[in-house]
């Protein structure tokens, strides 16, 4: 029998794409179908010389990633380069017009052109695919698109980056500072010399966007995600929460609602003893609920060589495999980006923090405040004055509609004794 | 554009059928691909006049699942009949010989007859999917078979049988008895009438043998697997366990060794803190350990009308995408059933309940016969003596050798002063 090889491009060769050569290299046998076996035909980077721990020099080079996805010698591309746009847009939609499956790690280029793509794939009738965006090894795209398929998904919630839940984590158990703990980061090689993207939650936001996507069927509408991110958040709001018997957590959340889907990342108090504030360190966490299927957990490193590569070579075992799938939950040419729900915001608890000048009478006015706009507090916490005479107090209310609580917020920050805007988080309701 | 529509054959009727009879019914087209409709012909079940809270009559009635597989009219058999043997068995292999693809949910005839099945269905080029036979809707077949694949796994270990773990947690919640609890789920229809199956550990066994066939690269191999069920636990364990920082659970694990694999199913005591502990009530919950993604988790209701129906449905989709895999991880007809490990016995810490007449003396003969065993105590709890003179002794060893943790119970055994055989459960290295 003739052996049938696949060769395969990789464009992109920083940690994932020197962990994909490594698996490739150690396994190339490793899609457990008779007489396949995968090979690297070709790579292409931004720089030639750049020293790395593989060897590489037995793949034909390619300066430019488009050359590469076009080459005769490449069966299938994998493109790892980042980013939405640029050279990596460009690449996979050569080796899609070529014909050629492609796969991908990039959460930025599905989730900002996921459509015009999928469209693209399945005119040409091959495969797009993208494990390695969304949970590094854990199989989140695949657990939506095809375990749960068919059920009726009513949420997805979960920690997508690992970046953040890093620093929170190294927030609450050193002490120390978000800049702090972000630069040692960033030293480390945990974050991105420019953290923008992870920080602002940015990243987070592409990948609940793919998620939402799958499970609620529609093309990816990052336009409509409501994004904050992690640079709000004090050393003192972990405290505070902690004392309060929660976690602050960058959450990522998908909801079914009126005509589409709420999409939301920003960070939550989520309750001590839920298994997503039980995710510490670098690690990510999602909850689905289905109608039929009820509530799924799924956890595991989010990022990372190891992981990410696999979960591209599983991909890799997929293509070979051939099943005929639509790119997203229905044939692209039918579907439209995911509409934003046209519901009024988000209805719940939310943690308030406030720093005031410290004279007669601030609670009662804070109090006051979220009188007029008609949210009840559940608790103050007051922390003792120090010397600059400035009081941080924290309360949370009980549930209420967004625009009460951003209406409680402007109330406050109107006070006279209010020395900076107020913070607030939501409670997660979890 | 034809719609092709696929006849889908139904045998069995139970609560699995009956839930996926609606769920097509309510979406005859929930595989997302163009033009493919699913509906369901044929259905055989035992008794044809039982009452069911769907309507059949529409569905031609087959008294013979074997002649339900062999019908012309039908186009794939989701066989839901269950047992390892007899007529489940009978009709598999009517559909697999007639070149039809197969859904089961069946991990009996799985774990018993995998190879077999599997190479006859990979002569005829046909699918045979069983996804529904572990875990109910979460799709731990799915993520060991093609999410982690090519990766080199080291263990599995998890909760696999919701009724043990509904009657573990309830015990500890009310306090009663493993058979008035037992009684009591019996009552509900959480428990068969013959609970043998699932309390006896065997139901968990064969989810168990099934991901370690998948994930050491082998066949199911349903005889080499060690199996302890929960009958022997009881209440006092339960508390002890809780006094000492650990719940107790029914654990099923697979740990690569030399030459193969230990495959286990036995209570344990877990940490408190640990995932596994916090997985309460009718919860399933895995830990899957590989080298390149690390540890991933994976958490939903392992039974139930909705999550088993979704998961048949997810490999009805599955079987229509056409995706050409073998049944286990590599060609049935290279595969042998995975070998058991050559390693001698677990190591590890264990938990030891006994119960002796409280006379002078006891707890130094104890000590003594562990220490005749070379296993050294890590703590020890003694009762109050009760007006039966009777006192129970438990005990934590440090980590020993399996070989080292039986001598010591065989010494103990012999004391003259104990009442009864001493308990051990180990404690999991999780």
């Amino acid at each position: 029998m003739t052996e049938k090889v696949w060769r395969i491009g990789v464009a992109g060769l920083g940690t994932v794409g020197a962990g994909l050569i490594k698996f490739i290299q150690a396994r190339p046998d490793f899609v457990p179908a008779t007489g396949v076996r995968v090979e690297i035909a070709g790579v292409s980077a931004r720089s030639r010389s750049r020293k790395r721990d593989i060897d590489i020099s037995t793949y034909t080079w390619f300066d430019d990633p488009v050359a590469l996805a076009q080459s005769p010698d490449i069966d299938l591309l994998v493109e790892l380069v980042g980013g939405s746009d640029g050279p990596a847009k460009a690449a996979v939609e050569a080796a899609l017009k070529a014909g050629k499956p492609v796969v991908t790690a990039n959460k930025a280029l599905i989730a900002e052109h996921g459509l015009e793509l999928a469209k693209l794939a399945e005119e040409k009738g091959v495969p797009l695919l993208f494990e390695a965006a969304v949970m590094g090894g854990a199989p989140a795209v695949k657990f939506v698109r095809e375990a749960m398929l068919g059920d009726d998904l009513q949420a997805i919630s979960g920690i997508l980056n690992g970046t953040c839940n890093y620093i929170l984590s190294t927030m609450e158990q050193t002490g120390a500072s978000f800049a702090d703990v972000l630069a040692e980061a960033q030293r480390l090689g945990y974050a991105e010399a420019d953290p923008t993207a992870d920080v602002g939650g940015f990243d987070t936001a592409h990948k609940i966007t793919i998620l939402a996507a799958l499970a609620f069927g529609g093309a990816p509408n990052y336009a409509a995600a409501e994004i904050s991110g992690i640079d709000t958040v004090e050393l003192i709001d972990i405290r505070m929460a902690h004392d309060l018997g929660y976690r602050i957590k960058l959450i990522a959340s998908a909801e079914r609602g009126e005509g589409g889907a709420s999409v939301r990342v920003a960070p939550q108090l989520v309750p001590l003893t839920h298994p997503l504030a039980q995710a510490m360190g670098s690690l990510n966490a999602l909850f689905i609920e289905g109608a039929c299927v009820g509530r799924l957990f799924l956890q595991g490193p989010g990022a990372g060589e190891g992981p990410t590569a696999a979960a591209v070579s599983a991909d890799i075992a997929d293509v070979i495999a051939g099943a005929v799938r639509p790119v997203f939950q229905g044939p692209a040419a039918g579907l439209a980006p995911l509409p934003a729900a046209r519901d009024a915001g988000w209805h719940g608890k939310a943690y308030i923090r406030l720093l005031v000048r410290d004279r007669p009478g601030v609670i009662a006015a804070v109090s006051e405040a979220l009188a007029k706009a008609e949210v009840s507090i559940d608790s103050i916490l007051q922390r003792p004055v120090d010397d600059t005479g400035q009081v941080p107090i924290v309360l949370t209310t009980q549930p209420a509609s967004e625009a009460a609580v951003k209406d409680a917020l402007s109330h406050i920050a109107d006070l006279d004794a209010a020395v900076e805007p107020p913070r607030m988080f939501r409670i997660a309701h979890v």
